[in-house]
C-alpha cells in the first residue's frame, strides 16, 4: 500500500460537484490512518484539476512516514500545475520528521489550496497558510470544519493540553448496569459489539482501569485481534495489590504493563512487581478521593505522548475522571435486557452532577444498531468548553 | 372517515406481488385502530381480484363498530365475488356486538381468505377458519404471523390472562440513571421523546404509579394532546398519603383517578379522597414486600377490561413488577447526557436477576433516534414463555 487508490484512466476519474465533496473524501482517506499516525494527526488530501476532476489522493499512513500531501503529489496521475489541493489539516511550514509541506506544494505549482481546519499544534497554527499566500495560492480555510476539528481532537488536545484524549467505554443492559447484583457481567453485550471494542483497542496508547476491576475480573485488556498498535495497559493501584499471576502480569512481555501506585506500595512489593516486566510509576494520592492522583497520571501519560486512551473499568474511577472533567468521547453500549435489582451496578458513580442542566452533553453523537445491541458514541463537552461556547 | 381509502380508478389500482405484501398493508391499516378498539383486537383487512389487484381495504376503527372484514366488503370498489380476502386476525364466527364476519365473507362468494394469526379467543380460536373452511372457501394461516402476533399482544393478554399488557416506561441519561443523586430529573429527554410518551398515553386504558413518584414530582399523567382514549390514572398507595391538593385529585373530573390502598388507609382519609372524584379499590397487602399487593391490583384492571396499562413509576414500583414478570413491553428513552454519582437514582430496583442469563431479554426491539435522544422499545420475553419456547 502507498496510500493512494488506483484512480484508473482519464475519462473514468471521478469528478466532485462541490468542495466539501472533495473535502468530505479527503477525510474519510484520512481516517484509515486512525491508530498508525499517532502522535501525529491523521490527514487525508486531495487533488483536482481545473475541471474538478480526481488527479491524486494520499493519506499519512504512519508516525514517521511522508505526510498526506506529499502522498498526494508524488502519485499524481497527471500534471498537478494549477490544480486544487484539498487537504484536511493546515500544510506544515516547519522541517519535522520530513520537510515543509507547504514549499512541496508551492512547488508543484498547485494554484489553490483548501483546508480543513488550522493545526493547532504551536509551530505550525496559521503558519502553513501564510507561506502558501505569501507564494501567491488562493487558500480557502474551514470546509467540513466540524468533521476536521472532530479528526484531530486527540491531536489538539496533546498538543495543546499535554494529555491525552480520553475514550470511556462500557457496555450496560437497557435499565443502565454493568453488572448484577451479585457482580455478574459476562457477557453484556453481544459478539459485535465486543468486537468493536477490540477495534477500538487496536488503535489506543493505552487501556486505562483500576485494580478493583483488575481483582474481579483479571481483564487481558488486548486487541484480538492486533490492530495498529499495541495498547500499554494502565492499572491504577494505590497499594499495588496487582496480583502476581494476574493475566496482566502473564502476558507483561507481549504487551507493555504500566501501574500507578502510591508511597503506600511497599518497596519491595514494586522490586518484585518490576521484575516480572511490569513499569511501575509511584505518583502522589489525591487526598480527597484517596486514590492515586489522576492528574499526576494523565500528565505522566500525555508525557509518555499517549495520544489516544480507552478507560475500560469500574463506575469509581470513572465515576472520578467525569467528575474531573477528564473525558473526552464516550462509547456506551446497551444490550436489550433487563438485569434489576436495587444493589446492581451503575457505570458512573463519583460525586456526579446535581441537575440535569449540569449533565454533561454528547455531541457529534452517532448511534448504530450491532446485531440488537445499541452503540452510541460521542464526544463529551467538557465544562470548560461549554462554558466558553468555543466550539 | 370511514375506514377506507380511495382506491382510485381500476387501471391505477394497486397490485400486490405476494401474500406478505397484501398482509403488510392490512397490518398497516389495523393499526390505525390502536388505540380505539379496545378491549376489542386492531384488525385490518384487505380484498385483491384474482389478478392479485387491490379491491377494497378496511380496518377495525372503534370499539362497537363494524369488523374489518365487513367494512372492505362493504367498500368494495368492484366485485369481490372470486376474490382473496387478507385479513390480519380469523374472522370471528359468532354473533358479539355485530354479526359474524365469516358469514358475510362466505355470503359475498370470495373463493380464498389468507389469515394472519389465529384469534385466541375461547369463543373464535379455529371454529371461523372452520366455517370458511366448510363453505368450501380455500384458507391460509400464518402469513406474517411475528407481526400479526405482536398487533394482537395486549389483546391476547387480556383474553387468555385476564390481565392488561403492561408497558413499562422510563427516560434515563446515558449512563442509565433516571434522576440524579438530588432526585432531579426534569428534564432527561428532549420534546420530541416527550411527544412519543404523550401518544402512548394516548391510546392506553390506564397510567400506573406509584405514590412516591406522585409525592416526589406531582404528575399529571394525562395524554396532551389528547388521544383516542383518556387513561385512568391508577395510583399504589397503601397508607392513601394521595395529596388532596395533587395535580391528580385537581384534575379528578377531567381524567379518571384511581388509587389502590390496603387497610392502612384511614376509613375517614378514604371517604374524604373518594368524595374529591377518585375511586378508591382497598386491597391485600403483600406480606413479602409490603407493598400494595400487585396480583390483586393487575387482576382487578383485568377485570375492568384494561387491555393497555403504561407504567410510569420510579424503580421501586418498576423493579416489583420485573421481578414478578408482569412487563410485557419496555419503552426506553435515552439522553445523550451523563449526570454521573454514587447516589444517582435507576430506573429499575427490586431484587432483580443474579446472573447475565437470567436477564429478561427483548424480543422484536426498535430503535429510532429521536432529535439525539434513543428510543428503544421491544417486547420482554417473559419467564414462562421463555422457558415454553412457545413464541
Amino acid at each position: 500500500m502507498d496510500g493512494t487508490e488506483d484512480l484508473g484512466s482519464s475519462q473514468s476519474r471521478e469528478r466532485f460537484r462541490s468542495d466539501s465533496e472533495a473535502m468530505t473524501r479527503a477525510l474519510s482517506l484520512a481516517r484509515k490512518g486512525l491508530g498508525s499516525v499517532e502522535p501525529n494527526p491523521p490527514v487525508g488530501a486531495v487533488i483536482v484539476d481545473s475541471q474538478g476532476k480526481l488527479i491524486a489522493e494520499g493519506y499519512h499512513q504512519r508516525y514517521g512516514g511522508p505526510h498526506a500531501e506529499v502522498v498526494a503529489l508524488e502519485n499524481a496521475a497527471s500534471e498537478v500545475r494549477g490544480g486544487t489541493l484539498y487537504v484536511t489539516l493546515e500544510p506544515c511550514s516547519h522541517h519535522g520528521k520530513t520537510p515543509p509541506c507547504a514549499d512541496a506544494v508551492i512547488a508543484a505549482g498547485l494554484s489553490k489550496v483548501v483546508i480543513g481546519t488550522m493545526d493547532p499544534a504551536e509551530h505550525v497554527c496559521g503558519q502553513g497558510i501564510e507561506r502558501l499566500r505569501a507564494a501567491g495560492i488562493m487558500v480557502e480555510v474551514g470546509v467540513c470544519e466540524p468533521e476536521a476539528l472532530q479528526l484531530i481532537a486527540a491531536f489538539k488536545k496533546l498538543q495543546c493540553e499535554k494529555l491525552p484524549y480520553l475514550h470511556a467505554k462500557w457496555a450496560m443492559t437497557l435499565d443502565g448496569r454493568i453488572a448484577s447484583r451479585t457482580k455478574a457481567s459476562k457477557w453484556i453485550s453481544n459478539e459485535r459489539s465486543r468486537s468493536i471494542v477490540h477495534q477500538l483497542r487496536g488503535r489506543m496508547d493505552g487501556i486505562l482501569t483500576g485494580i478493583g476491576t483488575v481483582l474481579a475480573d483479571d481483564p487481558l485488556l488486548t486487541a484480538r485481534p492486533q490492530g495498529p498498535r499495541i495498547p500499554t495497559r494502565i492499572v491504577l493501584d494505590r497499594q499495588l495489590r496487582l496480583p502476581l499471576d494476574s493475566q496482566l502480569i502473564r502476558t507483561a512481555d507481549d504487551a507493555p504493563v504500566l501501574v500507578f501506585c502510591t508511597d503506600q506500595a511497599l518497596e519491595q512489593r514494586i522490586q518484585q512487581v518490576e521484575g516480572l516486566g511490569v513499569e511501575v510509576e509511584v505518583v502522589e494520592i489525591d487526598s480527597q478521593t484517596n486514590q492515586v492522583d489522576l492528574t499526576a497520571v494523565l500528565t505522566e501519560l500525555g508525557r509518555r505522548q499517549m495520544t489516544n486512551v480507552l478507560i475500560e473499568s469500574g463506575g469509581t474511577l470513572l465515576g472520578s475522571l467525569i467528575d474531573q472533567d477528564c473525558v473526552d468521547e464516550v462509547h456506551c453500549f446497551i444490550a436489550p435486557r433487563i438485569i434489576g435489582g436495587q444493589g446492581a451496578i451503575s457505570p458512573i458513580l463519583g460525586n456526579g452532577f446535581d441537575t440535569m442542566d449540569q449533565a454533561r452533553q454528547l455531541r457529534n453523537s452517532v448511534v448504530e444498531v450491532l446485531d440488537g445491541d445499541v452503540y452510541i458514541r460521542g464526544e463529551l463537552i467538557r465544562s470548560g468548553m461549554n462554558q466558553l461556547g468555543s466550539e
